[in-house]
């Protein structure tokens, strides 16, 4: 990342941060407000909540009234990676060690629960008109990612999914709560539905672009970008926008490996997938969804700078 | 049950399981929707949304506005319930197969979080003026709810609990639900802070009872009543009512077996804490808190037949 993009996002960082040390009302116990205040503070990109907070900063002037939102969309993810890191026992998060990993799993379980009732709690003092609708927006947003998890985790089990299948899921698991970032934000003061539809469009593709990028990470970053080690999908024989390409490509291609998941070594299935050109089609992938929430929100006249640099950002080639 | 209090309950309770079995929308996902529907139709006594319900009927005239409340509280319930036996690991509820037991944990895991946003679904429907209060005490009741589980967790590795530390415990665990209970009843037409603090010590009073003889049940109960077998808490050496208050009978009467939980048999636990009278002190206190109940109803003109009836059946001595 661009030092000019760090320096553009620290004031919208250091105020979700802030919100997130200064949590309150936080679990008596210490056995729940442990684990919960650690999750909290560690570091972590914030990109929903930055995304409401820009949304509101243009288009009601001010991202104050929108800061409980943005706090709020943030605990709601935390509590679906504290959750997702029990079903896939994940060890390490962000680097650091996942909450069941460092307590227990009834202890990351609680406070998966937990966060849900802090998310809402703090949602619901969120000084906006439309509270209603954000309310709706948020419920509707935690329903759509619980089935995408459970869809992710029915494809461990499933032969033939293909792209058709992951993209509704993907769309369900990572793209709905950029949908309702957007949401929130604009929610925090106006509600025409010509223009909280174009949000939503824009959500969609970059919380798609957002996921394949975090699938092609998995086979070209190194454990420093990713806070643990590359290729984690690969050893897990996951599908992602590149193990199900790598299966299609091979139907049409005999000289590559016929098993990505039976090569012995991780260089070898990154070599195999770089070979079958499916890393080149996710970044197509990634840079055609990404346009396409330029065009929208210069439909819209939705310009801000941060918006502008994050979508360079997830553009730009990593490997 | 007496007969006339079934036939009593029957047009409650069969509204909430139409409620339950035509529960939508259900996730699209099968993987995710029949777990759910599962544990919907499960039998149960449905007792939460059964006081939202007459809870409504007399302060509002009509129940009917406050079923999509009753239903909120009673699928909230049903969340804690399919976490819980992740918890425990209780393959047994109510005498059907847990969800994890049917299904595995991962689908547990999502069902309940995606039951807790099917929840708050059905209380955004709920026609009340006062909402926003509602929304407030089922986020309330939510959280304290987690920390309830949190504190009764720790308790299983700490020696020297009390009922000094165990009745703030399962006013968290148990009580605070049939305290919302009331609250959402009330809150679906009137908000009257003199009536709902009334409305709010009953339901901390009837909860308190109510888990003081679950826990006594326990011990006396048959399988056919309890759905799982009896002497499951003593098994596991939980804290209880009955396991703490007896603890502290063994300090002044050295006949009494030393440990309850080292003895060989059910039969002869439950010989121990009738012997020490720990069962007639659990009994009292129940008497005394539906007593405490009624006379707070009594001082609100709070008066319903299904509501009598249930302090009497609560209160009678089962053993």
């Amino acid at each position: 990342m661009e030092e000019s993009f760090k320096t553009l996002l620290l004031p919208y960082q250091q105020r979700i941060d802030r919100e997130l040390h200064e949590f309150a009302p936080l679990p008596k116990l210490a056995a729940l407000r442990d684990p919960i205040a650690y999750f909290f503070t560690l570091p972590g990109k914030h990109i929903r909540p930055l995304l409401t907070l820009i949304t509101a900063e243009h288009f009601c002037n001010d991202y104050k009234e929108a800061v409980p939102a943005a706090v709020a969309i943030e605990v709601l993810h935390d509590f679906t990676l504290v959750h997702d890191d029990i079903m896939d026992d994940d060890h390490l998060r962000r680097g650091y060690q996942t909450v069941h990993t460092k307590w227990d799993i009834g202890t990351a379980l609680l406070s998966g629960d937990a966060m849900i009732a802090m998310a809402y709690h703090k949602l619901l003092t969120a000084p906006s008109p439309h509270l209603m609708t954000m309310l709706e927006a948020f419920t509707d947003g935690m329903f759509v990612v619980c089935e995408g998890q459970a869809r992710d985790k029915e494809f461990e089990t499933r032969d033939g999914v293909s792209l058709n299948d992951y993209l509704p899921m993907i769309f369900q698991k990572t793209a709905r709560l950029f949908v309702l970032a957007f949401e929130l934000g604009y929610l925090s003061c106006s509600s025409d539905p010509r223009v909280l539809g174009a949000l939503q469009e824009i959500g969609e593709h970059i919380g798609l672009a957002f996921q394949v990028r975090d699938d092609l990470l998995d086979f070209v970053a190194d454990k420093k970008t990713l806070g643990k080690d590359a290729g984690s999908d690969w050893r897990r024989k996951k599908k992602t926008y590149i193990t199900i390409g790598y299966q299609h490509k091979i139907k049409t291609n005999p000289q590559l490996p016929p098993n990505l998941f039976a090569l012995k070594e991780f260089s070898a299935a990154k070599e195999a997938v770089i070979q079958a050109g499916v890393l080149d089609e996710a970044q197509h992938f990634i840079q055609e969804r990404l346009e396409k929430a330029d065009a929208i929100a210069a439909s819209i006249n939705f310009s801000h700078p941060v918006l502008h640099h994050l979508l360079k950002f997830l553009a730009e080639r990593s490997y």
